[in-house]
């Protein structure tokens, strides 16, 4: 194999072209699926252990909690106390608000915050995630449903198409995770993901103008264009000036409070605080001045739904179309919050488990009372600011909230609109991440037009189309560049023997007599035929060039397969039509460094054999090597 | 720019990397509109030209035959002659036959041959094409257009939605060609036009049963299940055996005749001309012996058909659909066989300009009672094969298709059906490509997958459904590689400084302390995640294995970049998060030739000076260097 193929000693060594041997069909095919699917080894731990400890393992891979459980101690509890009060006060006020862009009574918003982080708790494998609804989804829930059954109209039969698409949802995350197939979210890009939140953001805070400026009558819809019509069409007569100033002046305070934790981030307590302290206020205020005497209606928990979920009729397929929609997103919401945190502190996360663990909890809670749970951006972070040690400050929340639930729910009721479309909004401004819409401008123009496709697609139209034409543009990016890959020229770089673009080192010095060009991605049909095109366009350019100043001309063509990472039957054959094309034109083709599978095609297909064995070679470096001594010639 | 890093004698040479300067914003825009639209620079040539002569350039462009007709001489004359004849005695007997699979009378057939290879000979740019009806493309009509409207009730309209879809197919292919949107054709995969092209020559020839067993009724479904029960069905009543005896012999003539053509090459004409031979044969017998005093009907050439096309009605969006996928499979062909002969003879060939031909010759042909025209493999390989010099040889045999028009069309309708069978099964026979299948298998096993999806989807469902599977194939592939790109570990080279894959070169030896990763793709959202995971992966593993062997831990991690050729903004937060989790288990990230364009972002995105600019380095080799005074003090 590491024979040298010049044997005088006055030549360098010139190391031979791996020809890796033959691969198993079998082999290969399973060693694609394990990557495609079980690309993080999740049975690694389980190698060569005996049953009752493959059982504890497993049960462990299942409920995480029985791993970390043990390592439990009083400093990690201080920690999730202390982080799991801080966001039960953040989370109480943002449910009520939350489950009103759902269509829903606050309560839902509630029992949302009770049941699925407890399940989390105990299966999910994040240390930061702050389990509960979110604005995104909330909008998403509440605009999707609503087109299929008014809430207000028939509000028994909304609130079980409601249950029936938390049901759904939970089975998709379930099932994506179980069958490994949680790649799928990754389809969904960073640019795409910040500008649909920016997106939804907006929509969801001009929705609140409703409650902020206290009218009554407002369009259905979510588009700026529907919601700045109901605005402006209500200036004069349905606007609520008290409201109005009410609203604002909480606004301010919320946005106060929140400059204040930007500032100092000891201070993290202020902004969390401030929305319940808001909703108290406005609460007590608010009933205390208009309903003496009013009696409170049955205060409690969760009560069961699973006979509430659609399981025949019409709504089945409506709701399962609705679910999958709604799953997903808030999967990938909370798959981008746990990888976010996993990072910073340097912990791994099974994305799949994940998956497993945040469908499990959505299938239980549509069956007590729950809407679509996920991670939530805002509280993620407070709950990591706060110091958070484990998902124990899940369960604390959770546990917070079962006594709100048990004590004040009823109150809610009478919070005024306006204080909690205040909320919503300040809530919703931080998913508007200007920073990142920049970066993404400094670094890719193309994500920048994904990302603000998303944007101006749910602000102008829908969420849904929003989402698609973010897809659509991430796509079409990926197939544009397997279609037109970059190619270049290479020279030699002064007093080394590496070879590199000309462009982008311009001290790189062409070799007489010599073409050397790099393409820059696998070679398939969608691009054979181009990289053919451009190979040879590349050489008649230089060609002309050379008679132009009357210069030697090329000999040989040296084609750098390094990024060449693949090749088809397409794009062999588009080598063969190059090849002839070249002997048409007296000039020798040369491979280098073709990678284990390129290299395995070239003789697979006999193409190896045609150009000649001893034309392939490893480096760039050796085929300009074994040119030089008839480059002095000249 | 080229200065050393290090200033020491003893240190071996280190080369900066490239910071190519800033992109402009519209040049980089224009620079990607060009390569994707104008990748072989169809304005090169009127660079720096007089207005005169522009204006003869472009009409050359236009019309090549201005070009080489004024090198033509006797020489090629002669070439083109015999080639002609030669293809005419094919394709007149063909074209009957074809005629018959789109359902349309013999004579369209023959118009066919007549108008479009003139357009084609004065527009196209390919030497050896032979232009007229073929019978994927007739099958592709007649299956279509049956849906639609029933040949036998309805023979009028039948065949003015045949004009109209003929219309719509050239318009499709001179609007591809004009906005040159050619590569678009390059979707469908070499695998996947050579499983659909034996797919349908299957179906044909099953097809075909009707006519050699001389069944009355037939099936009007094309795949195997329908057919083959179709015949099965009349094997006790509706079985001719006499046409059976008279089909079956004179099929056995023509593959005979095929034999004799492939032993002996200079024999070429023998199967070329056996058709034509076997045609008057047995039409003369037919005639003589049954019809003694029959009157003929009118011969003449095309009749004018632009009044025939549908413009308005219902027909028009039908006539429209059938045309732009028939148009599709039309260029598909022709330019397959365009490309082959041009790489043989050594000449460049522009799609989109042969695409404007091919359109034009379609249009004109809707209007001359034609039907949809293209290139055919058969013939071309014929016309080829008897010397032909230039589009000439389409000349002359549109000359002997007018003679033969002029003459003895009507005679044709009584060519007995089983001859016609015969002809059409040993000329599909060639399209099943068995060697081309083999090399599918040995060089790609996807590719063979989609190359059976789209044969076993042809014969078993429908052409259409055949070459969805194949699309569809060949994209999950594409995507399947993009979302899972190989990674590698990299060792040096024994006697070299050159790092490789030391699963192709078993003797390259990995460095004490280092892992060096190479990835094998860009670096995009669909697959950011998995990289870093796998990078992660390939850490976990190989400190696992120090350990057991209580060697010292890894301190770098070297990212060998020179197959990323790009990197969007979910790359670079991955590679941020990678960073970070070294950081974490106390590993330095260093990266090795990254590209014009990723380092660019790199620094953009502020990447690079978060992990060091010293920490990027121009090569493997390099990289390691800077680690190596460490490694020797272990």
């Amino acid at each position: 194999m590491s024979s040298s193929r010049h044997h005088s000693e006055d030549l360098p060594y010139v190391h031979k072209v791996g020809v890796p041997p033959k691969q198993d069909l079998l082999k290969e095919f399973t060693d694609t699926v394990k990557e495609t699917f079980f690309a993080d080894d999740p049975l690694r731990p389980f190698k060569d252990q005996p049953r009752s400890r493959q059982f504890v393992l497993g049960l462990q891979s299942v409920f995480p909690i029985l791993e970390w459980g043990r390592d439990y101690n009083l400093t990690k509890l201080r920690g999730d106390l202390i982080a799991g009060f801080t966001i039960a006060s953040l989370c109480i006020p943002q449910d009520i608000g939350y489950a009103k862009l759902a269509n829903l009574a606050p309560q839902y918003g509630l029992y949302s915050s009770f049941v699925p982080p407890l399940i989390y708790a105990f299966m999910g494998s994040s240390r930061d995630i702050a389990i509960g609804p979110v604005a995104v989804v909330s909008l998403l829930v509440g605009t999707m449903l609503q087109d299929v059954i008014d809430p207000t109209e028939n509000e028994v039969e909304y609130r079980r198409l409601a249950f029936t698409a938390t049901f759904f949802a939970g089975i998709t995350q379930a099932t994506l995770g179980f069958f490994r197939l949680g790649f799928l979210i990754d389809f969904l890009s960073h640019a795409a993901i910040v500008g649909f939140m920016a997106g939804a953001a907006i929509t969801i805070a001009l929705q609140q103008l409703k409650g902020l400026l206290g009218i009554k009558k407002f369009t259905r819809k979510t588009d700026i264009i529907s919601v700045m019509h109901s605005v402006w069409s209500t200036v004069h007569h349905g606007w609520n000036w008290e409201t109005i100033v009410i609203g604002l002046s909480f606004l301010a305070f919320l946005l106060l409070a929140k400059y204040i934790g930007k500032k100092n981030k000891k201070l993290f307590w202020v902004p969390a605080i401030a929305p319940l302290i808001s909703v108290i206020l406005s609460t007590f205020l608010c009933i205390s001045l208009m309903l003496k005497n009013m009696v409170f209606k049955l205060k409690g928990v969760n009560p069961p739904s699973l006979h509430e979920i659609y399981f025949t009729g019409v709504y089945v397929i409506k709701g399962f179309k609705i679910g999958v929609v709604v799953g997903l997103i808030a999967l990938t919401e909370a798959i981008a919050i746990g990888r976010t945190f996993a990072a910073m502190k340097g912990y791994q996360l099974d994305g799949n488990k994940e998956m497993v663990a945040l469908g499990t909890m959505n299938i239980v809670g549509s069956m007590t009372s729950c809407y679509v749970a996920t991670g939530s951006f805002s509280r993620s972070a407070v709950n990591n600011m706060a110091g958070c040690r484990t998902a124990v400050s899940n369960i604390v929340m959770s546990c917070i909230v079962l006594l709100t639930l048990e004590v004040i729910t009823p109150l809610f009721k009478y919070t005024p609109n306006a204080i909690l479309s205040s909320i919503i909004i300040s809530a919703v401004l931080s998913l508007i991440d200007i920073q990142a819409i920049v970066l993404i401008w400094k670094i890719d123009k193309f994500d920048f037009v994904a990302c603000m496709g998303a944007l101006f697609g749910v602000v102008f139209a829908s969420v849904e189309i929003g989402l698609l034409i973010a897809i659509s543009i991430s796509f079409i990016k990926i197939l544009l560049q397997v279609t037109r890959p970059r190619t270049t020229i290479l020279g030699k770089l002064p007093r080394t023997n590496i070879y590199r673009n000309i462009y982008q080192y311009p001290e790189a010095a062409k070799v007489p007599g010599i073409l050397i060009v790099r393409v820059d991605s696998a070679i398939y049909f969608s691009n054979s035929n181009y990289v053919k095109e451009r190979i040879l366009r590349w050489l008649t350019d230089e060609e002309e060039q050379l008679k132009e100043n009357q210069l030697p001309r090329i000999q040989s063509l040296i084609v750098e397969m390094s990024p060449v990472t693949e090749i088809d039957t397409s794009g062999i054959h588009a080598l063969e039509e190059l090849y002839k094309n070249l002997q048409k034109r007296e000039v020798q083709l040369n491979l280098a460094n073709p990678g284990q599978v390129v290299i395995d095609k070239l003789h697979a297909s006999n193409f190896a054999n045609l150009i000649g064995q001893d034309k392939i070679f490893l480096s760039v470096a050796d085929a300009v090597l074994s040119y030089a001594p008839k480059m002095e010639d000249l």
